[in-house]
């Protein structure tokens, strides 16, 4: 079986995204289990390596190459758009890197919507770049939910140490207790089990949350969104056969015993488990989104202008990205 | 300079609390530290050390006995109340055991407020039990500030790995927006400002954490309370000397290098301090109240009811609480 093509959107020229794509060019662990191809810019990336001392990209493509024969057995880079690559400078985002990352990013949807790759992983953009260049997407998952017509998609972060899949993300915290339905919540559950019986085990162990402090502690805190709204999902859950355990008290999910028994938590807001994650699996952490009708994974975090062209960007996270939009890639689906 | 008698009240009966107070009579640390005064009952603690082969109480006193000469040089138990020990099932909670655990940390009170010891530390008791014995109060903390007409006070926890105060605790998530004020945020910025000077270093550096996602993103998430609320109550702060870094997105608080370079993180919410406390700290976090007259610190755990006098409860929570009680007993206040 051959490794799988995986799209790799570049991200913003100006942030950490060229580096980090440089560095996996040459992984071996990398090269083995995928075939990446860089959806951005040849003249960014071969300036980002003389400024970083990196080896260049070896092989390049025009977009119109790749596609005519898009089955390249080594890592290469496709040209996408017409950015005007000597007026960049590092750190410094503006309309037209906003311009040119959404361009990376609908072209490789576009191709992986066609069948010409097998998934797509995504190197950091910037949220005031993308609304600079007129694209008034919050973020990746947006772009991927309005190009793929997927309705009922929900964002998951995995890592070895903690997984989480979230019921609500880029809200305020006090629109979520209004956002959260039993419909919504048993759909997000379906999605994890469904992701973590391809990816970790046949028959995984869920954990789904609570919303107020200690899970409501029986109606005293909050307005029993834990007896109304969350327990009704998991009954019904578990009538389909998930193995699901819930509502955990929100504070008591991630210790040790429990993050290593359960394969996924299933989140009520962005902090619960962004919290965790970050706390526990830094660098290491892939973004995920589940429900779409293609495969994609995204590093978890963001551009870091502040380190951007410095040789100081850590490609672990793209690194893991990469490898979990493999291991997606190669399960039936 | 003699070593402080900390009033440590045993718990609910049925609980851990029995097992872990036995476990710190002879320990080393404490014993050099301060003279635990356990505020319990001597014939629980005995039958609990036969059943777990556990060396007894050696000095047992009455409250009379130990008020007419508070001046014990060893560690010993105070008997208070009269709970029927012979009628006590280990792991089940009732009125009776609600009602014991109250007079422990009701006469403790007492006695602090009065001078007879310098701090309290409290081992875990059940909220049920104590709603089944008519006292209605949601837990320690509200007893304390109940007794000690403290309406400032506010609750901290504190581990070596990362140390957070909060500005509401025990509350729905729903109702955290409308209780935040940019003075009750002030209000608690001082007391953890106050509390880790003394503790930790003269010139302490706090983050105060957002509310919604990324820090509401500039207003993009959320209804602009960090603009609105928080960020007031950081310049207010800050021009009073404090040094304080925020509104800090909740998930990047807690990466590494940043609780590492943070004396203590101030949180909106119970759970967006306690799920990183727990996952990173869970048998060695220490609470306490800021703003009290007299020095508080508790266990991070509840009764544990389903491991109670069974051998398996770890004391170091307890240890950890006694060993700061003596530290905050020695600072000048």
């Amino acid at each position: 079986m051959r490794p799988p093509l995986i799209a790799v959107t570049m991200g913003d020229p100006a942030g950490v995204g060229p580096e980090i794509c440089l560095r996996i060019l040459h992984h071996p662990e990398i090269t083995k289990n995928c075939t990446p191809i860089i959806y951005g810019d040849t003249e960014v990336l071969r300036r980002c390596a003389t400024t970083l001392h990196l080896p260049p990209p070896t092989q390049t493509l025009s977009h119109k190459a790749f596609l005519a024969n898009p089955a390249p057995s080594a890592p290469c880079v496709v040209q996408i758009g017409t950015f005007p690559a000597a007026d960049l400078q590092p750190g410094i985002i503006s309309a037209a890197t906003g311009a040119a990352a959404f361009e990376y990013v609908n072209t490789a949807l576009t191709d992986a919507l066609a069948g010409k790759v097998h998934a797509i992983t995504t190197a950091p953009l910037s949220k005031e770049a993308l609304h600079a260049a007129g694209h008034r997407f919050p973020g990746h998952t947006e772009i991927f939910a309005s190009r793929c017509n997927a309705p009922s998609a929900c964002m998951m972060q995995y890592s070895d140490e903690v997984r989480a899949s979230f019921v609500t993300v880029h809200i305020g915290l006090a629109q979520v207790p209004q956002a959260l339905s039993t419909p919504r919540i048993l759909e997000v559950i379906r999605l994890t089990a469904d992701a973590m019986a391809k990816i970790r085990t046949k028959n995984p162990l869920l954990g789904v949350l609570g919303l107020n402090p200690h899970a409501g502690e029986n109606g005293l805190f909050g307005n029993r969104e834990e007896e109304e709204i969350i327990i009704p999902a998991i009954r019904a859950a578990q009538a389909e056969g998930i193995r699901i355990e819930g509502p955990i008290p929100p504070d008591t999910a991630f210790l040790p015993d429990r993050r290593r028994a359960t394969d996924a938590f299933v989140c009520m807001y962005h902090d619960q488990g962004h919290i965790p994650l970050k706390a526990l699996a830094f660098d290491s952490a892939v973004n995920t989104t589940l429900g779409l009708p293609i495969i994609r994974t995204s590093v978890d975090h963001g551009t870091a202008c502040d380190i951007a062209w410095q040789g100081k960007a850590n490609p672990g996270s793209l690194i893991q990205a990469l490898l979990m939009a493999a291991k997606l890639s190669h399960t039936p689906r």
